[in-house]
């Protein structure tokens, strides 16, 4: 998918949402342990009772991993489900990955090809030539994490080089990376106040946003310093989202709270 | 496993080699692609020809992820036929993971219980937060990328924050980490140099060291300065052994190329 086509579907839906398809067993309703595959199916009930309200869906892959082959095999029927049913959607398989060149490309191959999502979330520490494989894939986009969510952020991300913080070095130096225009970046709503900072570095590429709800941060303050001309934004939500409720009614309540952020969203695009 | 059995190991054996297993089906013997699962056959073949001269295996879990479900497949086996096999052997899920903490804690699972790898290397951008949960397995070790084998560790690991390097913040942070006991530290070859400042901060934790061979690092100079009281080096080969032929003879070339490291560390070790 292209950047062009993600933004129509922004505008068409009224909305930037990304829900976090973060499955755990030990929290997904009591009922759907019976059900083949578990994983799928609270998948699936999720997505048919939300695709209207958002326009990206984020698997995020230690969830699926730490169920072994099973969870690999739900991961995979997530994503064929959504190719087929809804392509229009963006698919994120947070996966942040990120290793010396050719073992990079069997990640990207591993997700863009096997897996057929449309992006994947990357880690930096490697420089460019962990990254620049990703960038290779045509129409497939590389989020590069650059000032996450968590409280770990501080540790490093936010350390001063030379007058400038570490996460800004990243932005600024993965511009000049070959295909650089398939980046997109993770900025946490926890750290809206970096958001106008940020913005000056790179204006116009796409931030996925984690954070909001659960972890505390406010749709306001990040559309405020961090919406670009073309929007720019996919806010994510996902513990708020697909366990608003842990009972039968947990699809009716995801789509409540989906629905209510659709809302603030159209409020804010219009 | 504990740190005091890898070393037990490392002297019984007399040789600190780490044979990586990544596994390319456009570069194993063309033969076994006739096989059910070519790369279990290949890495089986490997293993019963090397496991008397080595005392690690590290397969890169890009190289499985790519062939998807197969390919996963094949990753538990092979680490259920080490487990099995060879208990002995120290076995590391080379998978440069790291995310926020309950996520975190769905990585350990997979790699430390799910699959029952002794360690699983770490990307360390997103701080303590993202470390600690693999840290918090008894027996398992993790190992956190420091100063990496390629070209783009100049990108950031080598920067420098108020008087010192990246990557030396990363190691002397990381110390003050819960159970930083259980850490060790990827540092490449191709930067031996480092390696004396390196043991100044760390002068006891093992090092996982790539890049020996087809990237061009050198043993001696590894050895020189970078090992500890306690040896302290698992020195990475992959492509160096496992690809010595691409022919019906790959085992013995496997096997001798092996050999030929296995007796050089054993003249240091002396």
């Amino acid at each position: 998918m292209t950047t062009t086509q993600l933004v129509q579907q922004i505008k068409k839906k009224k909305s930037f949402l990304c829900i976090g398809l973060d499955v755990d067993l030990n929290k997904i309703p009591k009922h759907l342990l019976k059900e083949d595959d578990p994983i799928f199916a609270f998948n699936k009930a999720i997505i048919d009772a939300t695709n209207h309200l958002c326009v990206a869906y984020k698997p995020n892959t230690a969830f699926y991993e730490a169920y072994g082959i099973k969870g690999w095999q739900a991961l995979e029927k997530t994503i064929n489900y959504l190719n087929e049913k809804h392509p229009e959607i963006f698919t994120i398989a947070d996966a942040k990955r990120g290793d010396i060149g050719n073992t990079s490309t069997m990640y990207a191959k591993a997700f863009f090809e096997d897996l057929a999502f449309d992006s994947v979330t990357v880690a930096p520490y490697m420089g460019k030539d962990s990254v620049e494989p990703f960038l290779a894939f045509e129409n497939k986009h590389t989020i590069l994490l650059a000032l996450t969510s968590n409280q770990g952020a501080f540790d490093f991300q936010t350390k001063n080089i030379e007058g400038k913080e570490v996460y800004k070095h990243v932005l600024e130096t993965s511009k000049s990376w070959k295909n650089s225009e398939n980046l997109m970046y993770v900025v946490g709503a926890t750290k809206a106040e970096f958001l106008a900072d940020i913005r000056k570095i790179i204006p116009n590429s796409f931030l996925l946003v984690p954070g909001v709800g659960a972890q505390g941060g406010n749709l306001q303050d990040v559309c405020k310093y961090g919406m670009s001309d073309t929007i720019g934004l996919l806010i994510n939500s996902s513990r708020g989202i697909i366990y608003a409720s842990n009972d039968t009614d947990f699809v009716e309540a995801a789509a409540k709270k989906s629905e209510e952020l659709q809302k603030q969203m159209e409020a804010i695009l219009s």
